[in-house]
């Protein structure tokens, strides 16, 4: 069998999620990684949906938070709160080292994906993780209460706010990192992984190229819907889909897709969508789209690629 | 009683037991510290000597290791390390947010003097810590291996190289942080910690107008013998003398310091040298200088400000 080349889009837990059971299902996958979420905090960059993909990968991350290591204490954060610090962003001891690591590099002037991919090598990481662009993209929410920073909005207010709309600052300028376009350009499937579609997906499509290069590849195009059953599985995109305007469903994720995929993969749950999926002139493919644990997320890798016509053995 | 106004030149240890029994002892010194040890690794800004008086004032240090915070967890390092970092310097968890908030204020343009009081802030510091200098100064030692950075000599190769000869890169163009020429003018008291006179006191001194408040002072000065019976209590001092062709002795600290101090303390051991001092113009008071723990301190702190005229009730 030759192993296909996969890409997949990615955001933070969801994307982390498939491509971890890519790599479970024996092909080292490249992975295309949201960086609007980027923030610095006490002086260090910290690239939360990088890490996420990274830390599950290397299958050190916390599977019951989702995000973070396994195993992590708080002694830093504990003191640089001591310290007069500001410490609503969780950050734990193990963690920090990676921040710590990654802003010594980026500050000595190595782009961000040659540092991500040092970390990926150092962690044993069976894929090939791609910050998006090595320029800064800030992702802005605008709210009620104004405009907020991304992990203002996310994490510090628990992404409580309604979004009445969202900016990626800078994403004008910003070039695909090394190795984008061609890891869109050259597979043989190109998946978009159930992440957020406004806050994970759009920051990576609108770096320069990045939407182009999805639309012209020859490589089977999937998606899979981040809604089920109306809901999110994690995190605030069916609240964004509504304030913004549309189909609370993988339907109103289908159309925002639509020109970018060829097949929508949707939940057992939404077995009513098909037909109007279809009717916007994609594939459907209806399964269990909850990945949970290895096992699913292989299931559900396996089947992603069997859909675009690369059954594993 | 009017409580006199003490300052006390320091290193690292020696310095901050020292100023640790005059806090002790219920005055709250300004304590003016050496910076060329700084150093950066990981990207952090790390000032050993002052974070050694700053966590023994706040009376969190490691007793036994005479550096560092007590109960320490090394987490982070640990990681740094799997990342590929190299760990040759020992960081805790909880030193690592000292580092982290000092390296975050110093880059947003804080100089270190404010950072080190805000540091001192938010541990309950009794005393006013001074770095000599907001400028850069790096110690850089001569040995017969070619020169070596100080931490790099000091920690790296455990001061085991002959020291040929010490420089101080950016002694000439550092001024002094403010408050620093104040503290030296305007004090009763001014005490040269026993600490290391090459490594420690003379990157003090040969800040711009240092030597010049210490000898133009009214203040009565008092320096206390790093050397104790030909050894050095910590460190490589006693091998340091050797090397640069000065006695091994309380006597050969004096000969360094003449001009600079009044009153010379050395070691009950050392009672032979007293005539040899005195020889020098300088009073001797001749006690038990071993300060060993917090009651060891405070009696040393009293009996050097009883002999300088200062005695506490």
């Amino acid at each position: 069998m030759v192993v296909p080349r996969v890409t997949v889009l990615a955001g933070g837990v969801g994307g982390a999620r498939l491509a971890h059971g890519i790599a479970l299902a024996g092909v080292s996958p490249d992975v295309v990684v949201n960086v609007g979420d980027d923030t610095e905090l006490h002086g260090l960059w910290i690239s939360p949906d990088l890490d996420t993909v990274l830390y599950t990968l290397a299958g050190l991350n916390d599977e019951e938070r989702g995000w973070g290591l396994r195993g992590e204490t708080y002694a830093t954060l504990t003191q640089l709160a001591a310290l007069g610090e500001d410490t609503w962003f969780t950050l734990g001891d193990k963690d920090l080292a990676t921040h710590i690591a990654r802003t010594a590099r980026l500050r000595a002037g190595a782009p961000l994906s040659e540092v991500t991919a040092q970390l990926a090598a150092a962690l044993g990481v069976n894929a090939r993780l791609l910050p998006v662009t090595d320029d800064r993209v800030a992702t802005l929410v605008d709210t009620p209460s104004g405009r907020l920073a991304f992990q203002e909005y996310f994490v510090r207010r628990r992404h409580a706010d309604a979004v009445l709309s969202v900016e990626f600052e800078g994403i004008d300028a910003a070039r695909p990192a090394p190795g984008v376009l061609d890891a869109v350009a050259d597979a043989d499937v190109v998946i978009i992984a159930p992440s957020n579609p406004f806050l994970s997906v759009f920051p990576v499509l609108g770096v320069a190229g990045v939407r182009e290069a999805v639309r012209a590849t020859a490589a089977r195009r999937v998606a899979v819907s981040p809604i089920v059953g109306g809901q999110a599985i994690k995190g605030p995109a069916a609240q964004i889909l509504e304030t913004l305007g549309h189909d609370v469903s993988a339907l109103g994720v289908a159309r925002l897709y639509t020109g970018l995929v060829d097949v929508m993969v949707v939940d057992d749950t939404d077995v009513a969508l098909a037909p109007a999926i279809r009717d916007l002139g994609l594939e459907v493919v209806v399964t269990d789209t909850i990945m949970g644990g290895p096992a699913g997320r292989e299931r559900l890798a396996r089947q992603v690629l069997a859909v675009a016509g690369h059954a594993l053995p």
